[in-house]
């Protein structure tokens, strides 16, 4: 089975092929490039690269969320693009477990978090031990401060992923833990590796979709709704 | 610092641009397309994706063995060319250095095996513990069999990396051991990272040398040769 499978989830971009438990091409950058003009050139490069026909993919896989709104819904929008002219499944699979499925073979905790704005990150904590990983917490929107306090709780090290590994570290209730560490840079952020790997998880729970169904999953509103909302109870409250 | 780093020693070939300590981009492949062929397209690719002008590369790094002959000057070939025409130091690592520089995150023994033919394996080991790499053994060639011996008296668990991996692994010495592991794909093979990463500890060492001066590193003589060097002492023999 091959996976084509995407992540434009944050300021990283990635596109790997997986053939079954082979990685026959990945591409990664991370830089200020523009996910909508950068994504679909990885996508070609990877392809031609590694001599693979965009219709031999069977599977199309995305981290479809938490993230960047706009980040998401580009990856999103281009996994549905390919699935839906091929003909083929898709799947959108949480982009905190597809960070973590690149660090199977650390050996502690991996705790995956994406900078939410507001002193808050998008969290979740895996058990990583002899190749395994067994998750340890739903994917969440939570403070800084209530995670770092949780972490005193988990087996040592605890490895901080994702672009909120940094903010996280660098804060007052993260330094006071012993043992944290943010691991070297080719593991600290998505790869198109884990959205792929995560995506044969999310085919086993028989999560594959059509291109129609494929959705983004936010765990907060846009602010935009959020503002929304604000003002029209404050409207209502007036009135 | 700006560093442009490539990797065909083997079967698989990668790129990687690195600013300072930050992955702008890596490229890798692992399919049977010929490096003369692939190699400076997915240079032209990481440079373009990641918004990166070639005459802004301060340092180019190659893999510079051992490793497959032919492979291993396609990417000493490249970096001669490109250092050349930008006018920029360039400087050769060690294959097996560059594959465990990727894995400081790993706590035990790296053990990096590139397939040497006839039961032998190109090797370094290294110590890996808080994110340091210590080197423990000169790179060298040698029979799979000794490897396992030594293999006894390094610290657990010993992380076998390199395309003669999956090849230790199965042989009849390394399977008496116990806590061989085997990572998984991202970090099994050698990447533009690792290079880039190998490239600044060499640079420490004032290895940068001018595109002249740099040249492949055999541990072994190509087969050729030795076919050549044996059949002329035979020759003499007859005489």
């Amino acid at each position: 089975m091959r996976i084509l499978a995407l992540d434009s989830s944050a300021v990283s971009a990635s596109v790997a092929v997986l053939e079954d438990e082979k990685l026959l091409g990945e591409f990664f950058i991370h830089t200020k490039q523009t996910h909508s003009q950068t994504l679909m050139p990885m996508v070609k490069n990877v392809l031609d690269c590694t001599g693979t026909a965009l219709d031999t993919i069977d599977l199309f896989a995305v981290s479809a969320g938490p993230g960047s709104f706009t980040g998401v819904r580009i990856g999103v929008s281009c996994v549905k693009g390919m699935a839906m002219t091929q003909g083929k499944p898709c799947v959108g699979v949480s982009t905190l477990e597809a960070m973590a499925c690149s660090l199977a073979d650390l050996e502690g905790t991996v705790c995956a978090v994406m900078d939410a704005r507001r002193q808050q990150v998008y969290n979740a904590c895996f058990a990583s031990k002899d190749g395994v990983l067994t998750r340890l917490t739903e994917d969440r929107a939570l403070a800084i401060d209530d995670l770092a306090e949780e972490c005193k709780g988990f087996d040592q090290p605890v490895y901080l992923v994702g672009d909120g590994a940094a903010l996280c570290a660098a804060s007052p209730a993260f330094q006071s833990l012993e043992n944290i560490r943010l691991p070297a840079e080719p593991l600290r952020f998505q790869r198109g590796y884990g959205v792929a790997m995560a995506a044969r998880n999310a085919l086993e729970r028989q999560e594959a979709v059509d291109a129609a169904e494929l959705a983004p999953v936010y765990l907060r509103m846009p602010q935009a709704e959020r503002e929304l909302k604000q003002r029209l109870s404050k409207m209502e409250e007036t009135i």
